[in-house]
């Protein structure tokens, strides 16, 4: 940690400082430059220490030098986390897809998608059973029953699936159903779901807050590995910014970062990163090219039922054109799809 | 809802789009401006359809026309809503100062605090026990203990206290200490969480999510007020930005545009909104001018124990100092504190 | 600058950073964390070295400890700037209210809102006459004739004046006729219109930038003051966030940051920072309680011409209304009005 | 345009509001929904008279259902625009590819530079001589010494080169020099400068503002457009967010949206969009797969004089590498490179 002490600070009160910081039990070592003096402490201490310190009338700024995560870091494990899931490789050479519609809406529409993104080339299949959702009056999920369809599902194509966990007391029963449980960006710094999500046996796919920095999208991941659960999929799923062409920005830069600080998997979801069904395609052909280990994509399949459908949305058609695209992407960085 | 046609948009596109609309048994109204040709939709349907909908091929905007809060909107109910806690009245003319340390750190330091700010003027105490930590490693409160030295403090002062709560678990003994419960900006959209809280019998303040809009804000009242919970407390406390020298920027004119939109009481938190003690005083003179009904201040007392203490943070006596201020400042505007 | 090396350098790969850095004529100094390895470097560099050097392999993260402005700086002068235009003290006790109209729309309903704002308590007339719109389609000003129209009204009133200046062409003409000239938020970064600036003899009022940060802010006036042109007043206008309630967000906490940064006089544009008029009187009160040195308001006089009139916008009679409660809490922080 | 009326408008405040409007010549359409009441105006606005009416009480919102740009847009020109400078084909089946150093720092380097990117594979030429600093203490380019330096290294390579102009009064020396002016992120809104540059015989690059939206940016573009000039391309260069660990948020579903809304050529910049040289490469790849026209990549060749050198930045080694990989994504989607 690095204390930027203010412009004229006398020696007095820079010995007055130091006597505090000491007072903790750190270590101080001082530091001037030509335009400015500063502190190096190095010691114990939690993640907001900063603000604490920043009142202190004699300091300027607290920069933290060195990245809060540990386990998640690639200097903890250099080499990439790769895991198995109903006989899918998470984070490998291959890039993983995960398909589905938004919401399990029901059992006739689901598994007809689910039998469409399949044949498709579909790795993993995705569904709500709980949804988060802004307004206390709309649908929030079939919740069981919607995890029955999702294992039907899985039953039926073969293919492990990925569902979304709300609270700490549902996480029982979504890991009783589902082969992956989600953690939303709304939950992101849900503190108490991602440490009994570290106790479970099952992989956790951690989508990014919408306000959400790299290093704590990382920390997250980081409460779920402190807790023994080593696998932790990242998603990247855009950020709120001004822009309101899009629903949020899909930051693929956080791609190669979080590749290079962190050895887990990560993954990009363009359709709820853009909102635009125009965008899905381009971005899921970017988000390989950037390294991506994995996508989520929103495909329906009955035109008859669901809300959004017909010629309109990501159709299988459209998603197994597409599949061909990407799988000549992942080529030439030289994974496979 | 309104949703605008893409430009160049053929007869035959629109007949296909509002079959599908009338489909969910919406009603649907056309009107062709001189530019471009909208439709009007009426009829039930949840927050994000506009995501749906946005998918369809011939629609290039839906824009939400009515605001989705009902229970929480001055139209439901045009008088503000006040009502008291241990003796305070929220709401009324009077301007409402919660004040105390960030965390109970421990009992002597936090009794002390507690008499101080009482001296002071403050009208609730403020102290957290479950503590929301961006890293597994750091602090993560005294829990249960905390909450204790909480009522004690309750005990000698008279004063009531509030203190957040993380999750749904921990609803039942937080209400059983604590006279308002807090729910922190992390947690705003944590729809179990305020679901749980609209069914305590007590007072609930709502931190503003870090990326939440004005309306999302309002919403997650709406969580708590739709499950029969009226007292509700809204606390703007900083949003996140681009600009980095203040922790977070605080939106003050949340207050006005709050007050207008609800009968909520609209607090505000200095503290946390800047994340530098030098622009608390300013700050809350600032807010209590733009119309709050309140004040979360972060005040330390015991320059012994406590990490932030000394002359550096806001003491006891510039707390008391700067109460004298603002109650000038609340008696311009017709209120008292 | 602190210069923060990858986890896991070895001593070879410092040493060729070192070697380079010294290249450049800089002094290094190494020092080692517990967690982390950082340099200091000291010597002559520009302001964007830091995106050059990140680019070397071995160094994480490049900080500038060293705030980059200097003239503007309270170290520099620890005194506030006071310089008197037109009669009218600015950076003094006496908070400053400029008030008029967005636009110069027309010679009549101009020279009525300027008697009217006199009456009212202005200090300073404002009113645009070279406007820049995002579209070429939109209404540019009336350009030179619309300055005569100030100037008129500054003979009429006895009341200095402000108008925008667009580009370095027009600097001399708006020179002529104005008193005060206003760098736009769009401008804010036009560094060739900020050099041009610095050596004209009239005080200039540089508004932030849409998305800039306070260190940027300051630095654009470290422009104008670097030519020999000491008379800058700071104007906060609110900035770009996810919020569309408001146009923008208007940050107030920039006020007692800049005040305790700089020395230049820091005043605020509620109008433009809020886009709501409902806003712009609690936020007047709220700029003065947090400390700005002046306000900058827009008003409307003639219901008949003008196109937002009526009772419907600061109309003279609300604003006079809203300059009795600003004088009173101008007094409270020991100030008048 | 659009206005949502506030909960509980009468009748008479309502006509109140329509006599008004169409006080201004515009034609006024009411339409009442079940849960809110808009009136849909038509008529001729400039584009920021949605924020003169917001100021009208009974008006909640206003609402923009038309795209504000024309020439710029799809409608207005279906066919992409495709165009020819010094023999290079821009907006065509080719993704062009811009390279070069951010600055000419010197007639050997730049020139060694140049002959590396030609042999990598570049297109056209790159290097600033005029440059926009924050600082007016930093180097701000070689002027019209970097000028020559360029048209030299234009005679050695046979490529076209673009270079930076910053202002209204050096576009005439520009255009002397350069093939292709560019329009800086922090001049995007520089409306006198682009109408200037609307008037000039040579393409303009304009690059996103820092905080401009897609439409913003459609605008600046239609300012040129609008003037006569029909050879402007547009380039992404990231947006700034809250994230810092990479410089700018690197907005790549830009990419689709601005090729859906404009017939215009779409570059991107990941070089300034990211800060950091790992990031390039990967996203030099994501944005060609997500269909971008053409890139502008920093590259960097002599290791003695240049500041960042050596094996550290986008050498011209790895530039020729890069480029066999972008060359076979761009097969992929139908193009060549």
């Amino acid at each position: 940690m690095i204390m930027v002490m203010s412009p004229g600070v006398t020696e007095k009160e820079i010995e007055e400082v130091e006597k505090q910081l000491k007072g903790f039990g750190w270590s101080v070592h001082r530091s001037r430059g030509e335009k400015s003096f500063i502190l190096r402490v190095s010691g114990e201490y939690g993640d907001d220490v900063g603000t604490a310190i920043r009142s202190i009338p004699y300091i300027d700024k607290v920069i933290n030098v060195s990245h809060p995560f540990e386990l998640a870091s690639r200097a903890y494990q250099p080499e990439k986390t790769v895991f198995e899931v109903g006989g899918v490789e998470i984070g490998g050479r291959k890039v993983v897809v995960i398909a589905g519609p938004c919401a399990v809406e029901g059992r006739g529409s689901y598994l007809l998608t689910a039998e469409a993104v399949k044949r498709g080339g579909a790795d993993v299949l995705r569904g709500g059973a709980y949804k988060p959702r802004s307004s206390p009056y709309s649908f929030q999920g079939l919740q069981e029953e919607g995890l029955k369809i999702l294992a039907e599902a899985r039953s039926m194509t073969g293919l492990p699936v990925v569902t979304e966990v709300l609270d700490r007391r549902s996480v029982e029963i979504v890991a009783a159903y589902a082969d992956i449980l989600q953690v939303g960006s709304r939950n992101m710094q849900n503190f108490v779901l991602l440490k009994e999500l570290g106790q479970v046996g099952k992989p956790v796919l951690i989508k990014r807050g919408l306000s959400a920095t790299i290093e704590e999208w990382l920390m997250a991941a980081e409460y779920i590995l402190s807790e023994g659960n080593e696998k932790v999929i990242l998603c990247e799923r855009g950020i709120r910014t001004f822009e309101t062409y899009t629903r949020n920005t899909l930051d693929l830069s956080a791609v190669p970062i979080a590749r290079e600080l962190s050895h887990l998997p990560v993954f990009v979801d363009p359709s709820h990163g853009t909102g635009r069904w125009r965008c899905v395609s381009p971005m899921c052909m970017a988000a390989i090219a950037a390294g991506a280990d994995g996508l989520l994509v929103e495909v329906h399949s009955s035109p008859k039922e669901a809300l959004c459908d017909g010629p309109q949305s990501l159709l299988p058609g459209k998603f197994s054109q597409m599949m061909d695209s990407l799988k000549k992407v992942a080529e030439i960085i030289g994974r496979n799809l």
